[in-house]
């Protein structure tokens, strides 16, 4: 285990980077070092996240590779798909260690990544050295990792609520319907009509919903992780929260003798052991976004209806927690060598 | 077309009470005579609905079957599930018309009543002569109607959100999985934890998901529809709202070759000369709650994954109206031979 | 009174434009000739208003003067401050009445224009042509009225919380203390970074807080009804709403002697035959936006501290409503000689 | 300073108990060992926490005085009013710090506490030992306190929003204007129709508005900074939000010629040295309760309308924290001797 060790954060005016900050903040191992941001370039940190105003008094610079090199051991990307792609393989040239919060790197198969984005990938190569990072799935590979692609926030809640069952091989993977609901905060800090506040709050509406980009993640660590091929399709849906995911995992089980108990099992040998997972049965019956906000956990559960075998398997997280900055330094953790949890112990925040 | 039909709201204290006397007061054929209320016996209406201050000034009384008959044509029964059982049969040989929002009278099977509910139905003779006031389905059987079983709001937005694909075959029936969201208003206005502002606000989360009774009405109204045993799995989801109900309902195209002109086309054959559906496409490109809020529209689109073969029925309606009060309302209009939009005509409030 | 008054709305696609289009298509005695919007010129109405979709069939337009002097008896603009103010005398001289929803035209003494505004008046004769549409306080100048100037939403509750003490010179008119609470829907339809809904939901700061410019039409219309200087201040608060302004204002007792009976006289006298004002006392104990949500009402109601001598006005409105449009159709209503409540019979939509 | 200090929570299913459960389990120093619930008894903390679970598996005890003396060391009472009266003379008897959230000690005038509760309290001598538990008031009267009278949330960001102003006679004091706007989670963990989700989002009125108790507190501390007796009004107002206090207090300038920075002196003199109090200027202009929530910030600011001398002090609370839990914890760190900010490191969570 390393102390002190030096981070930059590249896109910090947003969302995503605002959490990072807050995270790294509060994590006893590192020295945020960097902080960029081409609008806020200049300006104190406060400015764009003005509640960190007097705990962190870093200024925004912009993107300076130089500068990065000399003054970071990581690199935190937290900027836009496509905007990231350039900078990885210079990093890593230069012998830092990449966390890439864009969806730049992690599909691992290069056709399927121009499939859902329209453009031939220009690095394939770093596309296999990337560790798709969810450290559920990929804890060893994830150790000394210097290109971590850090998973979306849909993928990660849809991929957590359904693994156990995808690889016992307990339901029919011909394909996953995946009924997503997400807060407005996962769109991103900049303003647009349909974030307006009055647009926005009170809104339940699907939104691309003809075949959503997220699914590719999906479909690639689930198929993994069941040693064939499976299909899943996604449908994302605002609704009147800023924070949150809910995944709902909808299939059919493959044996009708297939009961709750089996289910539970199932879900407890792949998460009982997990620092970020808590299984949820009982009180409350299933997860709930609610429970999570303001922190890493993933509140994962399930149910089944016998009467015709359908089993949904349901994960709560905290979009920009669990499902982006969270997970990111968590990965970073293992990645380093840090106790998982360094800069994520804080407990959820209820009610909120 | 009558003129001045009496009416009696029997449960007028709780949210779809509310709603009925607010539509109902803008009716131009109606007189409401009698408002009921156990808990407000004796006080101006404006003690439960502050906001019909000023606008009504008739008091609540208790129930009381005589004073209905000698005061009332048509009663409304806006009353818990089970409360209303035994009211029918005593005001159906009174002679008064009754429409019914309570979940007792709407399935036709006896069977299948006491499956979902769990004792035996008392009356199941009334069973087969209610109607199911879907007016989208049942328009001829509703004219002169004396009993109708006005359809759930969670019910309402699935069986609108996919009843073409099912009624052309378009889609394989095995199993449909319907995902709903709704806002708090749908428990009703009777305090509890879960209801709480400080809990409910910002939750999202998964309830009774194990079997939801309302599907008993999907599955029967999607079948006599198709002409064959169709079923159905839904599971609603609490979000972060007041009003509306999302139905997303997920299926496969039987045939490889649908395309999205020909599933519009089925929409548009069965739901164009509609009163109050829309079917929404392009601007904007599916239906949300927010802008059906406030009237008795259900709002209904679809998307096509055509990858996988998914399509999605979405149906967003106001869960207090065109889920409950204002369907009620447009049924009795076909009842009595009133313009189906009478009381009805107010357009959705936005923003909201 | 007339019937089928021709009405063009100037600047169509706004939250207020929104609702003017709302009001009118339930008016009975108007017909919706013009629209005009700049962004959306040659698109239907429900482009920009999709709850509007399939009640209105018109498209925007650009704004031309001879169009809308063949086609219009009377304009409601609904643009921004300062680019109403050229508009104005050319529609008049072209024999339009005009209802100008800005705030161009409110203020009768140019200096005082001068003051707030920092721009000379380039019509000050106007001003004192012109109307100030609250129709509490100028019923009888509205009839047959060319020019109205419909009151801002802020100063409406303001000046309606207290009018009726002031006028019976109750209360310390040195200086009152007005503390406003309002929803996002005031600041307009066009995405600003204040108004992101991650940014706005939650929030509750003042704003604009050194020195409100809509205190000017506050302390104008109350030192007429006083006659004599009435100086007020006025702090507006963004609150977690989406409609909605409830105006507090603070003031003493001039006489220890004063008690809730003599207080709540005073303003039955003033309001009690007002068709849109509604005075709350007992249930509930206040006014509450909740209750006028949708509606044109304007809950009035006060408390008393009799231990120090404090009074205060609370006055709750729809800030779109009473606030806006329907403040606007209401003195339009005036002037033209139609039932004040033409258009605005709509109740409040609860719970919402 | 000590370590491992034993802390039993009393009154620890309700929100404030959530939080102090929540902020003590992150302190350094102490050791949770007794938490009370006459409600949840014998079930895990999860149960009425559901956010805590994996994160602390204490159950909730019923009270018993001589388990806790057996247990503890200092005891956090968070009860309703009036029943931590007769808890705290026995605890203190046996020797425990006691911290008291409920507002039975907070006064020191037995005759004041009687004018606003309506009995005589029955231990008039403990409300002059104990000690008002705000720190930037009384820091050096909380160490080795043993009994502290934590103030409410309303009180806490009234006194602070204005003392610097009151304690250096800048401001008329005759008459302060207190108001105040608060969210949800104030009104406590227990379902009532006012609280109901449906009726209470968007719902913005006054309550408690004739003279609401809290003003007591408010009076009390301001007159013992003045040194002068000081008399204030304040008017709570609930919004839309579920946490968060914002204060404004409205007072006059006593001299024409005080400026802005006149007045930004005086709060930085106070408060620039307290961990918890942010002056904010400029960006953005005032304290937002969004920057807070989630923390023991309290973000101060002010504005001046120099026109009419009018100067408002506003400070935004968490009052879950700052306005309750964290505040108590503040005090007992003081108290104990820990470091102020212990437990309470965690930056505000935004958006939230």
């Amino acid at each position: 285990m390393k102390s002190n060790v030096r981070v930059a954060i590249v896109g910090g005016s947003g969302y995503t980077g605002g959490e990072l900050l807050r995270i790294l903040i509060q994590h006893p191992g590192v020295e945020i070092t960097v902080v960029t941001s081409r609008e806020y370039e200049g300006k104190p940190v406060h400015y764009a996240h003005p509640h960190l105003r007097g705990i962190i008094s870093t200024k925004f610079t912009h993107v300076d590779i130089d500068t990065i090199s000399s003054n970071a051991d990581y690199v935190f990307l937290a900027l836009p798909h496509k905007v990231s792609l350039h900078y990885v393989p210079k990093l890593l040239e230069l012998g830092l260690g990449v966390i890439d919060l864009s969806a730049d790197y992690r599909l691992k198969n290069p056709e399927v990544y121009e499939y859902w984005y329209g453009v031939k990938h220009p690095y394939p190569d770093l596309l296999s050295k990337a560790v798709y990072g969810l450290p559920e799935l990929h804890r060893e590979e994830l150790r000394n990792a210097k290109l971590i692609a850090s998973p979306g926030c849909n993928a990660t809640a849809a991929i957590l609520s359904i693994a156990p069952l995808v690889k016992e091989k307990i339901i029919d993977t011909s394909l996953l319907v995946i009924d997503v609901k997400a807060g407005s905060s996962e769109a991103g800090s900049k303003p647009y009509r349909g974030g307006h506040h009055p647009e926005r709050e009170n809104a339940i509406h699907p939104y691309e919903a003809s075949g959503h980009r997220h699914v590719a993640e999906v479909e690639q660590e689930l198929s993994l992780l069941a040693g064939n091929s499976i299909r899943a399709t996604l449908v994302p849906h605002a609704v009147s929260s800023i924070r949150g995911v809910l995944a709902s995992t909808y299939s059919k089980v493959v044996d009708d003798g297939v009961d709750e108990m089996k289910i539970w099992r199932s879900y407890a040998s792949m998460y009982s052991k997990e620092p970020f997972i808590r299984i949820i049965r009982g009180h409350p019956p299933y997860p709930d976004v609610k429970y999570v906000i303001g922190s890493n956990f993933a509140d994962i559960g399930f149910s089944l209806e016998k009467r015709v075998g359908r089993v949904t398997g349901f994960a709560a997280i905290d979009n920009l927690i669990k499902g982006a900055a969270g997970q990111a330094v968590q990965a970073f953790n293992i990645a380093v060598g840090f106790p998982e949890d360094y800069g994520l112990k804080t407990p959820p925040l209820k009610p909120a």
